[in-house]
């Protein structure tokens, strides 16, 4: 497993399950880090239970951790500490996921690592932080979602709440994680000096929600949900057409008036009451109706090049295949090919992090089977069992 | 402004602009780089002009280039052309957010750029990439959310669509420009070598959809809305109180009796429908029903510390104040404090990327005034006007 990209000869020993953590060595590993699974043995990481499955096979598995090795270690049996210890002596970066004080109960706490192993990172990601009087409480991403406001501002007024359809609460960690161990391999290539990285789930919502935190604070007005519209910009939201649904961004006063002649109303354009954008704010319902009454009329494929032709910021609102078949996905390799040996041949999503100097290939590695790696990593240690 | 964190020494020249471009080189600030903002002269950054102003200054503005430098520049007049190339000889990262093309045409595309300072990274954030026939594409948070399938997942299913609350389709692909600047950093910092980073807001979009593009491609169903639900484990939702709503996760058998124990509900953990998760999953609809008969009779806040005692995981559904109102914000300094010499005080979201060799203080710099750090700038380049 040769990797090439920006962070060839990087080693990650990877303690971490599920999704957070996981997605964080999953971009390292994208980027060139040699990824080490230490699994438990038995079940290895609860992920491997997730469905859907092939041929028993988790494809949830199989996703987030494609070119990733694995070992599986009892951390409490004297023997199998000594092989991670002799893979802790190797590696650079150490991330793990488990609830605070996990590591300390094990005894590879940062606090005893550090002075042993003093080139190695480690990053901790976990539901509130290693810090704070709800550190020790545990996190999913649908109580995180909840806990960090996001729900609060995604979905319609007065309907009951929506979850982000993805896993933002773990995958938003994930990035904040990545972004912090890089930073830390920046800083110790130029000091020699590693760090502790501590990022929890609950921290990143925040972050996530920088914009809608500085409205609050500086207006006082706690934001609610919006729908689909612009706070603040109008036309700019989804309406819908004869078969679903589109989006339309006329972002000021101009692109305003090519929408109504696009739509063949300059009825509408030429209104007392839509004639600038506070204006068009203040009657939004009224304006969506009349627009919409005009889109309804033919389906979303028939306007998109109409609206987009008129220089109108405009798009579909796509479903998952419907994104897939976009042009942009083959042309830009975000659809990329794994072979598992058991699952048979898997097509995933792309790796965004594009970069001039390394290759990109249509095709990855296949995740690991729980201690497919041992012999070959046990031979590299020096160590016989 | 000197700086501590990792990226201290890193110099950034940032001629991004709005969101996606701002939000990495703000991430770069917190970890220490020293950003530069570059603006078109008159009017600077467009989100100079985006709300809610506090006394004629945008905190929108403020809030994601707070510890930045300021200086406007014209980079077709070719004394500002000298001063900018003087900036970029000692750069360490170049960012910029324009539609392909533009820095091209201004004689600073990456090819230009890569023989003159073969040290620079330079990083392109850009709607659809800098390669593949939709390339040239405007993109809007907005548009980019509707095309790459996170609408599609995210809302009731029949209901209109939900745009997220925030801007995913920004602050996304600012996320994973960080990842990769700061992978190239490490690559650099070890042979010495920049590379070119390329990414787009419509990759990020299907990279954060990771797991709905697995299953689709996998069972070959279009993923679609839930709600607020699991897709596959119940009960695992939101639930109506008497006073809003609360999420409850209960993800296997023994936390479903726990939760009916603590609804006073026997009945509930004895029905033949709910013995199980599949059909509980199966007759989710009835279960949440009985569930919420229970759950109306009193506040979330009644609700919570009794579910949680009775160890399942629950937690409100947070507006942003009540997020920000949580014990883990302050003690893990999630909101700080900027000084603008305009608007006066500003809490912010802080920093999740906490580092345990650097500081993290409650205080952040604030954003700069367009061309504010001219003189000194120039004085530093030893270049007179």
């Amino acid at each position: 497993m040769t990797a090439s990209g920006p962070l060839a000869g990087i080693t990650v020993i990877d303690l971490s399950r599920i999704l957070a953590g996981p997605y964080c060595t999953f971009l390292m590993a994208e980027l060139g880090a040699r990824v080490i699974k230490v699994e438990p043995p038995g079940k290895g990481d609860d992920a491997r239970e997730y469905g859907p499955f092939v041929n028993g096979r988790s494809t949830y598995f199989a996703s987030v951790n494609r070119g990733k090795e694995s070992i599986a270690l009892d951390l409490k049996s004297a023997g199998d500490q000594c092989i991670f210890e002799a893979l802790l002596a190797r590696a650079d970066v150490i991330v793990e996921n488990f609830r605070p004080g996990t590591m300390e109960k094990l005894g590879y706490g940062w606090e005893r690592l550090h002075p042993r192993y003093p080139r190695l990172i480690y990053a901790a990601t976990s539901g509130f932080g290693h810090t704070g009087p709800f550190s020790h409480y545990p996190a999913y991403d649908m109580v995180v979602q909840g806990l960090g406001g996001i729900m609060s501002i995604t979905g319609h007024p007065g309907q009951p709440p929506v979850r982000i359809g993805m896993s933002i609460g773990d995958i938003g960690a994930g990035l904040y994680t990545t972004v912090a161990v890089n930073a830390a391999l920046v800083h110790r290539e130029k000091t020699g000096e590693a760090t502790k990285v501590d990022v929890a789930m609950f921290d990143c919502q925040l972050a996530l929600l920088e914009n809608a935190i500085m409205r609050y604070t500086v207006t006082g007005t706690v934001p609610g949900p919006l729908g689909a519209r612009h706070p603040s910009i109008t036309p700019f939201e989804a309406f819908a057409t004869a078969d679903g649904a589109m989006i339309i961004a006329a972002g000021n006063d101009a692109l305003y008036l090519k929408l109504c002649d696009a739509l063949g109303r300059p009825d509408l354009a030429a209104a007392p009451g839509y004639k600038t954008n506070d204006l068009r704010s203040r009657n939004q319902a009224t304006l969506k109706a009349e627009i919409e009454s005009e889109l309804k009329k033919q389906p979303t494929s028939a306007w998109i090049p109409l609206i987009e032709r008129a220089g109108i910021p405009c798009g579909p609102i796509n479903t998952v295949a419907q994104a897939l078949a976009h042009p942009q996905v083959e042309a830009r390799n975000m659809l990329v090919t794994t072979e598992d040996p058991v699952a048979g041949t898997l097509r995933l999503a792309g790796n965004p992090l594009k970069l001039s100097a390394f290759p990109d290939p249509p095709t990855r590695p296949p995740a690991p089977a729980l201690d497919a790696d041992r012999a070959r990593l046990l031979k590299e240690l020096g160590i016989e069992e």
